[in-house]
């Protein structure tokens, strides 16, 4: 109930009598189903599932929260827009606003024949998300450490020889394995000078002697996402590396120092920008600091970059991953999962960032 | 070039000047590079690529058939919009085809400000889709042949006691080894009872002696996604479902023997479906017979099903996927995807359809 009155509370802020969801994403909130043929209505007065015939009997088992609605169109002849319409007649409301990047034009041309007074809500609901409860705090503590444990395994099937897309198929059997429903993103895994692009994708390439080999990856578990990078090393690294490496080390450190409450986002992109550009690295720094870590499946707050004008308070959560990147040498970046727990970032994963050098 | 003049030709049908292209899918179908920051516009006359600087220099690697114009948004002040304006006033166009499904009501707010004459399109380009070319084919054929190969190792490790998170885990793992960039959709993993859910998911349920095991899952390869089910048995197999397995079998290959060129779609479903009615299991057979095999992230056609008008040609690609679900026992799908060739289907996938019955 504790989100769902979130958005009671959004709908209130934005003058509105009923809020219409159809993102995975907010559907993935509300703890519903999320299927195409599922809707959402909250209203000032109560709050609806809108499906077809297809979900009724698992809607009614999980959402002891909602008034469920039935309504298969091809059997109705209505649209899930003529119940709301029918809902709004009832309740003498007339402001609706809609999740304007999950409806189509096609939808909101539709939308447009009814007497709604649209209001179109972007980012509004993806803010609502930013402080996360206890409940998502503990999946996100889960999703970590089932993480470092993927981690942990992949690590054993490195060594010279090995290709970037086997190490990948490694981090996709170990993540299926301990839990996560799939990867939350396709994963970064790089070696060599590939390390210095940012967001590499894996090749047949195979791992030789002296490479740096970058690993950012993530899981999707219970609906939320993990997201953590490591870059190590394999036989003797170049000493140039070696030195981005500390210096990324430490100005990661200093980020996650600075990740508390009352904290202004930029201001701490701009203390880790600092040491890499006080290194003489700075342009070498082409990305943000980090970002919002929950469902994540569409903008998650806060962003920590130049222009974040963000207040960090209690209970949220982000990434810190500082990198330094150069082209036709290599790349470094650390990032762990950081939560603001009794006004201090809290790292959620525990994996090592000492340095980590596999014998060749 | 062959891709590119099928969309002038759309355009001539629709008599546009000219289609501005958003989607992932269609940047796909014109080999173009797909990051968000590209957009595609084609008009009668020519073809262009509007992409902010990060891409630059790899589309002038890859795209020799566009005209690379590049737009920063952040330095320029300029939108792709006002760069397919400026295109517009210079030749003296007005009508301007959209993706409708891949822009949003925000996009279509600010096009609205420009006195283009909008067109909204909607399955038009997933038509033009449907015909595959030499090389689509070819692409296909290998992403089957890999397919073959990662059933044919995942079989190894289906054993008692293995859950089914284990299994997709596997499959995973083959995926990525042999080249896949990921697979084309969540795989369905289930055993015993489960198996009458056409669209279960793996969980954490070990197989036992005497489970229906079904498997269907896909990979996506250079762009291009394969689709293939089998249903497995481990140790002595229910009688009933041994005979449902032969039905779905038998009504497999009849499907596959009308996939011809000249029939139409839904006359081959109805077929299918009076062998399964006729067999007493026609309820349980509760979905189409078939969808199109491509780029496969969008819609892709032809369908087969009870309502599909589609008349099949050479060079269409469709999955041919019966089953049998009964609740509270168990289900059976077979399916491979179909190439016509020379008039006739030909099946993509090797993998035998002959029943599987591992030892428990």
């Amino acid at each position: 109930m504790e989100r769902i009155n979130k958005i009671k509370k959004l709908l209130n802020d934005l003058e509105l009598d009923a809020i219409l969801i159809k993102s995975k994403t907010t559907k993935k909130y509300l703890q519903t189903l999320t299927g195409s043929g599922v809707n959402i209505l909250i209203t000032k007065d109560s709050q609806y599932l809108i499906l077809d015939g297809r979900y009724t009997n698992e809607a009614k088992s999980m959402n002891f929260l909602f008034e469920i609605i039935e309504n298969t169109p091809s059997k109705s002849n209505k649209s899930h827009f003529d119940i709301v319409y029918e809902i709004f007649k009832d309740n003498k409301y007339s402001k609706l606003g809609i999740e304007s990047q999950a409806y189509s034009i096609s939808d909101y041309k539709e939308l447009n024949k009814y007497d709604f007074k649209l209001t179109l809500i972007g980012d509004e609901i993806n803010k609502v998300r930013i402080i996360k409860d206890r409940e998502e705090i503990n999946i996100l503590k889960e999703a970590c450490e089932i993480t470092d444990k993927i981690f942990e395994n992949v690590l054993k099937h490195i060594k010279i020889g090995v290709s970037k897309n086997e190490i990948s198929a490694f981090v996709h059997f170990y993540s299926l394995k301990y839990g996560a429903s799939k990867l939350s993103f396709d994963p970064v895994i790089t070696s060599g000078v590939r390390t210095a692009l940012p967001h590499g994708r894996p090749t047949s390439k195979k791992i030789e002697s002296g490479d740096t080999i970058m690993i950012d990856f993530g899981i999707e578990y219970k609906n939320y996402q993990s997201d953590m990078t490591r870059t190590i090393f394999i036989g003797k690294p170049n000493p140039k590396m070696l030195e981005i490496y500390n210096i990324v080390k430490l100005a990661q450190q200093v980020g996650i120092g600075n990740i508390k409450e009352g904290n202004k986002a930029r201001n701490i992109d701009y203390k880790v920008r600092k040491i890499i550009d006080d290194a003489g690295y700075g342009k070498y720094f082409n990305h943000g600091l980090g970002h919002g870590i929950g469902i994540g499946d569409g903008c998650e707050y806060p962003f920590l970059n130049e222009s974040s004008e963000t207040i960090l308070c209690e209970n949220m959560v982000m990434s810190c991953e500082p990198g330094i990147y150069i082209p036709n040498l290599g790349g470094v970046r650390i990032e762990d999962d950081v939560w603001i727990k009794d006004g201090i970032g809290t790292i959620l994963n525990k994996t090592t960032k000492d340095i980590i050098i596999l014998e060749d």
